[in-house]
Formats: structure tokens, C-alpha cells, sequence
């Protein structure tokens, strides 16, 4: 049976990034379904009962879930080629221990660090360069997390890269000055083909979170 | 080489318990660290240094952290005995799934159902049925979550099993009433031995979290 995958994206998500990278990075061709989340498609709810959110990627029908999940789902299933996480159990654990962090930390700092005002902003802007930089001590002097090749932690991570530039906006301050290694491995990365064609242009991001925080008032 | 298992616990803790069902599950022979969280052992946060909590799972001087995360890797390294996860990556990911979405609602909406007054405590008791209804529905008639065997959801959820009694008496309502299915799944499951030895007695985590909100006034 031929494959179909239709992952139901939206194209400033994050975590539709990851699925879009891991998906180039195995070479696995795809049709996405571009969700409007402000009036959702029945497919949605029908796919994602639970969460009713984007990333789902639809496999043969299937529908798989959180972004994490599907990027394991994507490593077991086209598992011959460009291993996402290592084989090691131990090196398993830490690549999917990272991938938890970023998940849990960033996401929500960063987006105080966008809407936030004042105090708050300053605040949210010291958490996220704390965040930044265990991380880049993590990277330490390796190419990539995993060492050698982009890997599961690559994936988790790089679509902040092209929020880096909405961060710093928004925060008025330099992440590169911060975090220099953490912003070279980026650069490093957008010179990847499967990260460069699945990231939008980061002030195409910024563009989308100024409309945002005008609609909502955040 | 002789594996040397230490987890780093702390009795009430609903992912320690997790730990100790994976590792009984597995017939792995351990000896626990107990950690007290108000005065922490140097060893913790040498293990841990991100986020300085248990349960870790030191294995032959390596630190797993992350309950889920920890479940995982016993799974991997103790593969020949009483798998957690399914072989098909889409049933995997369904598990992983359930085992997420109680991480993240139920502890936390069970927390606010234990130090919540009034109004708040109401609408926290409404979310908890709600989700534990959601997890009844994927339930079914099965005997667990994975069909006929304990497996990956058991393991992360029957702990909050043990947390119904407390559940019950602080918001005054009746689980069973709501979710009998999954009561009498919960039932089964202390039927098990690697599952009962795991699990405090509900009445002494009830006195426990009289004695924490007592401290912290929460």
C-alpha cells in the first residue's frame, strides 16, 4: 500500500514545524491540510477529539498526535533512514529529556517575553536567556545536540530559531550576544534543506504575532 | 556487568510510584534513594540539575529523568520481560498519548481539587470527572487501557488511582458515582502485585496532604 500522509498544519506553529522538518529529513512526500484556527475545519475535531489542536498527522488514515508523539511515530515508522533519536537507551532518554524542555520552558516563556510589558517582559527576557543558555550548555562544542547529525533535539529546537528574530523584537535585546554557539548552531541549521524549506521567514513570524497581539489585545 | 538500579523517590510522589510499578512490572531489582524534598540530598541535584526533582532512575551511574521518560527507558533496556509499549508504532503513540494528557490535566486539575475552596473547588471537580470520563470513554469494556495486559497507561495512570481517596474527601464526591468503569479498573489493577506493592495506602497520602496544606497554607 502507497503511503498517505496529510499532516494538518498552520503554518506559524512551531510544532507544525517539527513535523514538517522530520517528515523532509526521512524524505517522506506529503500533502498538508492548512488548518484556519480561528474557524476550524470538522477534520480537526474528527482527527484530535481530545486537544482539537494542530500538529495531527494523518497516516492511512490514522490520525497521531502532539508533536513529540508524531516525531517518535515518524522515527519508528520510516525508520531506515536519518535516525531521529540515537540508539542508545541512555542517549534515548537525554535527547527526549531536552526535547521535553524545550517544549515545557520556551514556549511559554517566550511568548511572555512577546506579550508581556514592563517588569514582566524584563523578567520573561532573563528566564528565556537562562533557558538558552542551559541549552547551550548542553551543545557545548558539538555540531549538533546528537553530535554529528541533526537529530531529534535539532527538530524539537529549531523552530524557535525563527522565532529568535520576533524574541529579540519584541524584547529589544540580542540573543546572539547572549548565546552566541546557541545562535551559530542555528545559522547551522538553516543551511540544512529539510529545516530551511519547512521554517517561514522569521519576520513573516513577527508580522503574524504584531497582528495577533493587535486582534487579542495581548 | 551487574546492573545497579537507584531511584531517587519520595513516597507520596505519584511519578515515583510510576518508577517502582515499571521496575516491579519488570522483575528489576532496585534499592531506592528516599529523597526529602524539604531538605534535598546533594545527590539530587547532581543527578538532576535542570530541574533538581524526582524520581530520577540512576542505572549503572547514569541518571534518567522524567517519569515518562524513565518509563520509556525501562522499557527499552528490560525489553524481554512484560513490554509497556505496543510494537505498532500507532498503538505506541496512542499510549504515549494517554499517558501525556494525564500528566498534563489530571495532576495538575487534581491539585486544585485539593486546595481549592468554594467556587474554584467546584469547577476544578467538574474538569477532574470530565477527564476522567474522557479516560473512561478510551477505557471501554477492555480490561485495560492496552486490551488484556497491564501496559505504558496502567503504569502512568493507576498512581492517581491511589490519589481517588483524596480526590473524594477534600472535594466530598463520589468517583465511582461518575466513572464506575474506571474504578473497577483501578480495582483490578491493586490485584496486582507489582501495582499494590507500588502503592502507598490512599489514607496515609490523604493524612499527607492534610499535613502539606496545613505547612503551606495551600
Amino acid at each position: 500500500m502507497e503511503d498517505n500522509v496529510v499532516p494538518l498544519d498552520f503554518w506559524p506553529s512551531l510544532f507544525g514545524m517539527r513535523v514538517r522538518i522530520a517528515l523532509a529529513e526521512k524524505g517522506v512526500e506529503y500533502e498538508s491540510k492548512e488548518e484556519n484556527l480561528s474557524d476550524k475545519s470538522p477534520l480537526l475535531p474528527e482527527m484530535n477529539p481530545v486537544h482539537k489542536m494542530i500538529p495531527v498527522l494523518i497516516h492511512n488514515g490514522k490520525p497521531i498526535t502532539e508533536s513529540l508523539i508524531i516525531l517518535q511515530y515518524i522515527d519508528d515508522v520510516w525508520h531506515d533512514k536519518s535516525p531521529l533519536l540515537p540508539s542508545d537507551p541512555c542517549n534515548r532518554s537525554q535527547a527526549k529529556f531536552w526535547a521535553d524542555f524545550i517544549g515545557k520552558k520556551i514556549y511559554s516563556i517566550g511568548k511572555r517575553v512577546m506579550t508581556g510589558e514592563g517588569e514582566a517582559k524584563e523578567v520573561a527576557k532573563k528566564e528565556l536567556i537562562e533557558c538558552l543558555k542551559t541549552l547551550e550548555g548542553e551543545l557545548g562544542d558539538k555540531l549538533y545536540f546528537g553530535d554529528e547529525t541533526v537529530g531529534f533535539v535539532e527538530v524539537a529546537l529549531v523552530p524557535f530559531y525563527a522565532l529568535f528574530y520576533s524574541y529579540e523584537t519584541c524584547g529589544n535585546f540580542s540573543i546572539d550576544a547572549e548565546c552566541p554557539k546557541l545562535v551559530a548552531w542555528g545559522k547551522r541549521g538553516m543551511e540544512i534543506e529539510s529545516i530551511s524549506k519547512s521554517l517561514p521567514d522569521p519576520e513573516k513570524i513577527y508580522s503574524f504575532t504584531l497582528q495577533l497581539k493587535q486582534r487579542f489585545g495581548i
